[in-house]
């Protein structure tokens, strides 16, 4: 028997949620064309994180397969790419979108960003003084060139698309509805994401 | 009129240095086949750092070209990639080596690691409580094959070839002599790295 929770991450905004070991949270894309922006830290000690360039190493690969692992900054594995429902597009490359991306893209005034959404997420839950770490942004496609160039392409995911991942180790998982409307990663109109957290029995 | 001090990083080992905007520091591999883990802090807050994942954001690429800029967690222009006289193959995928990195290829006992290095060298000039950014892997080949899978390959380095970077803000720069000898990035032999600063009037 299991229990099933589902979140709403509204457009533009973030959410936390704590997992035990074994639990396992589907990050759906109800509209298509929407990058989620993924973190997870150890619950025991919030500076033990998921770290994209430790997982880059323990895979030999820019992301994932599934079946394979998300390891942290200790290279303990934190969580497994359980399934995915989707084209299986997404990016380890790109740091949160922040205050100072915006500046730069030409923002006038306050913009959205998953970096401030991981911040109130946390701090939500009582966690007020995070390191950042690279997201897991899942759905976004950033084509690497022959020559390494990057790009920033809209997510080719349609509606209802998901990806699973469980948890490995007792996490909070942060969640952003990635707000970027600049480029085109989201397709010009960010839209929310949802979550269903299925528990295990204890 | 400019002023140059010559430094050698042993083999397996880490030096830092404090650079202001302006200087230059020159990386060498003297004997050839040698990666070159570099950090950089900013002086005035370490909690600003030099990150990876923000670069690859702002030059639109997994590594600059020649005169393209290295930025910080906050997207401030850090180092300039002054010049290259290497074959240009460099790495900013993978984390540094660390304690964990060394325990799962099996080694036993202490093993030397860019991360150890990096933090001796940052408390031998009075920084103890650092966050771990990723490098820049200077020589070092990791090649991202058509699958997204990547590689680790010797550093194709010749005696003598190095690179230099400009500062764009104060900062602490620290260079680990990679220790990695279980797998064929160094080569099969770690060896020292020198590095050459000059620095501008003030």
């Amino acid at each position: 028997m299991s229990d099933t929770t589902t979140i709403t991450v509204p457009a533009r905004e973030g959410r936390a949620v704590e997992l035990a070991r074994g639990d396992r949270i589907r990050v759906i894309d109800p509209r298509g064309g929407q990058v989620a922006d993924v973190f997870a830290f150890c619950a025991e000690n919030l500076r033990e994180y998921h770290s994209a360039e430790h997982t880059r190493v323990f895979v030999g690969r820019l992301f994932p397969h599934v079946g394979g692992r998300f390891v942290t900054n200790r290279r303990r594995p934190i969580l497994t790419l359980a399934a995915d429902d989707s084209p299986g597009v997404h990016d380890m490359l790109c740091a949160a979108c922040d205050p100072s991306r915006y500046a730069l893209l030409g923002a006038q005034g306050w913009h959205a960003s998953c970096q401030e959404n991981l911040q109130k997420a946390m701090a939500a839950r009582g966690h007020d003084d995070i390191e950042i770490p690279q997201p897991i942004n899942l759905f976004m496609n950033i084509p690497v060139g022959l020559d390494a160039s990057i790009g920033f392409e809209p997510a080719p995911t349609k509606a209802g698309d998901s990806v699973t991942l469980r948890a490995e180790l007792d996490v909070v998982v942060a969640v952003s509805a990635c707000p970027q409307d600049l480029v085109p990663i989201n397709s010009g109109s960010p839209t929310e994401i949802v979550l269903e957290v299925t528990r295990t029995p204890a």
